[in-house]
């Protein structure tokens, strides 16, 4: 496994992505185009996110649920937006059980539809309100070009869809969920992302705004990390999602969704990892410790099943490799798996009383006396191995952040080195179509800070907002 | 929620099910014929399921992946059995993105398939085995008559497909996860069920054998709560998953599968509840314990909070119902959500020193001091609701399991009462299709028990196996 060779990163970015993908064993490719098998290590990295995630959930108030995986066409043509929005890319079933169907479904692309129809069946008063729910599930988008995880056709995901009485407790709530993904991007996958409003080009179809975070990759090519959309009453109004007020009137329900994706363990990839291989947040990584020992030697076989029962107790996640293979096979293997720590205790180390940690991120090595507060030290180590990922990837972010105050400082820096590019925007679509011109721009989001010049970087005008524009997966 | 009326199981049980699943808002209906929208509390048992099992497949050493939904029809067709078995009953999926797709795929209606096709394409050596996998997921089957869990269009269930060396390994591997499943129905969902080898015509379509657990639902009808495939090698030579053996020689592996489903809440409903609603035995119970206090004496609030915070850090999960609804409101509906236990705490038992109980599943009310050491006896109370409701099913299923001995016993029992009904059988399918003319009767699994009289229960020739019939869901 660990003899997989990996195209440098410098070399072919996007050959070195896949490599990692495969030589990590997380996902390969199926006989069904744009659709990947999630593998062991990919999957165990989903279910961390899933747990860290729906605890946080469930911490606010919402519970789980399940709606069905087909969604039929009348249903999804409520919305005009939305299926206007989602229609060109979805698949559909036109036949069951070998008869061709009625009418036919489409597999959920999301499922505001599905939602919205049972919301609107479920409440009657405002005493119902607000219904607070998720739901862990696979989508399907019909995409062309496809790359494992980043873009995939069936992708693995969590979609929120929650219902209020007033405007300020939904949008509290759009912004909750934006602030909640934050957190997990930046505490847990040491992820530094940049959080704003989606244009209205650029927006969730059927929303009244989107609030986006937006990561950079290595190579300076973004990624909508993760959305919370604001619906306003645009879909209860379609779907006809009503309840009786607290002054007995009739009124309909304010409403928001929104979700993070599979999409994330990619981003782990183009974010952290290396020439070597998967690199790893602690935070996020299934198994934080790999213990080698070093020969057969009874001693130290005893010790290192001593300290992989401390940390395991104290809940740090480690276990022994016992395997037939060689210590340098081992430790190539961790690395391309991303183990955040290694430890390594041979007959030598016993003799002189020591004990060998290596980091994955950055290959040191670390020396300590046997005799440690072993839990207390790995447990210190993880730590400054989360943050000291996270400020290597904000310091990158931070270098690949451009501020541009004309059309030819965009297109100087898109020819030099792509990233996150600050500008001034008037607010006019035409700007944000000519922007695409240069490489296929796009606005990622717009920011609360304060303009760079005050006039549109693309037709001099005034501008109204400052945005992050930039290339993306 | 709590007003809901519901038919008594003994006037009409279909319409009595239903009206417990909707009175407990496990699930509604939904826009797709024969799909249900799983809710809060249907998916919270679930959640529950899910977390059980999922920890003992991972004590056995099994991990989680995620293969495609859609299956390529051509793959499909490569075992004739699987194919034969499946395509009746699958829904296709022929267009993509508004474009005729050149190869249509089916949604999983189980997962061998991508499963075989993913081992050919990892596996080597036997140094590579066994794989042990499992992924929980999402089917579908185009059933023309549905009811909400027992038996609908899309489910929710976990489906483990494991290969191996050698068949003695598979075939461990078949029983093992069979006995996780036996231990899982009698331990934690309090169902006895009987466990058996299903007929060739019952069998799994591809597989060498089936082994399967029969649960007894309260009206005498069975239903397949899970069960255990062994392939032998017949998809590996389908799917060509070859490996070097030991000796250095080219061989098939040895494969099982193995799954249980969202059906089983249905099952716990058509086991263990009654006219008031849901009954859940405490060991699968989202929520073991509600706290009603009755008034609003601040002293009476603060030993309910008293209360629950002890259980809760003891893990016996519990919540105060703190609503506006007054106490008759909140007993029934901690009636009809099923949960096992309610304690009562008013004024009155405060001066008294005393505090009320009262089961779920006897309605039985116990009254003990305020000073017991409330986690101690909360907890053994649980163990003894569920051991009683255990007891109960059981002493059901064995009332309602018949032994017949000639056509007119196996009649007059079914147009007495049904039930299992063990009887002997000379192995021939023709016998069984003679059964199925007595109400439907199927073949539930045979029996390792002596036969009744040796003879078969439909010709009278020698019989070969004792086998348990019955009708099902």
């Amino acid at each position: 496994m660990a003899n997989m060779k990996i195209t440098p990163r410098d070399v072919d970015f996007a050959k070195w992505y896949t490599d990692v993908v495969m030589a990590a064993h997380l996902a390969s490719y199926t006989e069904v185009k744009g659709c990947i098998a999630i593998e062991p290590n990919g999957y165990a990295i989903w279910e961390e996110m899933q747990k860290i995630l729906d605890q946080k959930f469930k911490e606010l108030g919402h519970v789980n649920v399940q709606m069905p995986l087909l969604i039929p066409e009348n249903l999804l043509k409520k919305e005009a937006d939305l299926v206007e929005g989602f229609a060109p890319e979805v698949a559909w079933v036109t036949m069951g059980g070998n008869k061709n169907l009625e009418e036919r479904f489409c597999i959920r692309p999301t499922s505001e539809t599905m939602f919205s129809d049972y919301f609107k069946n479920h409440i009657t008063s405002y005493k119902d309100l607000p219904l607070l729910y998720n739901q862990w599930c696979n989508v399907m988008r019909w995409e062309k070009e496809t790359r494992p995880f980043l873009r995939s056709r069936e992708f693995l995901w969590q979609e929120g869809h929650t219902i209020h009485e007033t405007k300020e407790e939904a949008e509290e709530e759009t912004k909750r969920m934006m602030d909640v993904y934050k957190w997990f991007h930046h505490d847990i996958l040491a992820i530094p992302s940049i959080t704003g409003r989606k244009t209205e080009k650029e927006k969730f179809a059927g929303a009244d705004y989107t609030l986006t975070n937006e990561a950079l990759m290595y190579n300076g090519v973004s990624l909508q990390a993760s959305t919370s959309h604001f619906f306003g009453q645009r879909f209860s109004k379609a779907y006809d999602i009503k309840y009786t007020t607290r002054d007995n009137k009739q009124d309909y329900v304010y409403q928001t969704s929104w979700g993070t994706t599979t999409r994330m363990i990619g981003a782990l990839i183009m974010v952290h990892s290396d020439d070597k291989g998967l690199v790893l947040p602690p935070n996020i990584a299934p198994r934080k410790v790999v213990i080698i020992p070093i020969g057969k030697d009874e001693e130290v076989l005893s010790w290192c099943e001593k300290i992989n029962q401390e940390l395991n107790e104290n809940n740090i996640k480690s276990f022994i490799d016992q395997t037939d293979k060689s210590p340098g096979f081992k430790f190539a293997e961790a690395e391309v798996l991303g183990i955040p720590l290694r430890i390594e205790i041979g007959k030598r180390d016993l003799d002189n009383n020591q004990i060998t940690f290596t980091r994955r991120d950055t290959s040191e090595k670390i020396i300590k006396k046997l005799e440690i507060d072993i839990k207390k030290e790995v447990s210190e180590l993880l730590n400054t191995i989360q943050q000291d990922m996270y400020n290597r990837a904000l310091k990158r972010r931070d270098e690949l952040t451009f501020e541009a105050k004309t059309i030819e400082d965009v297109k100087k820096i898109m020819n030099t080195q792509p990233g996150f590019i600050k500008a001034d925007w008037c607010g006019n679509p035409e700007c944000e179509l000519k922007m695409k011109e240069i490489n296929g721009l796009k606005s990622r989001c717009i920011l609360e800070d304060k303009m760079l010049t005050g006039k549109c970087v693309v037709c001099g005008r005034e501008a109204k907002e400052l945005v992050v524009w930039g290339i993306q997966y």
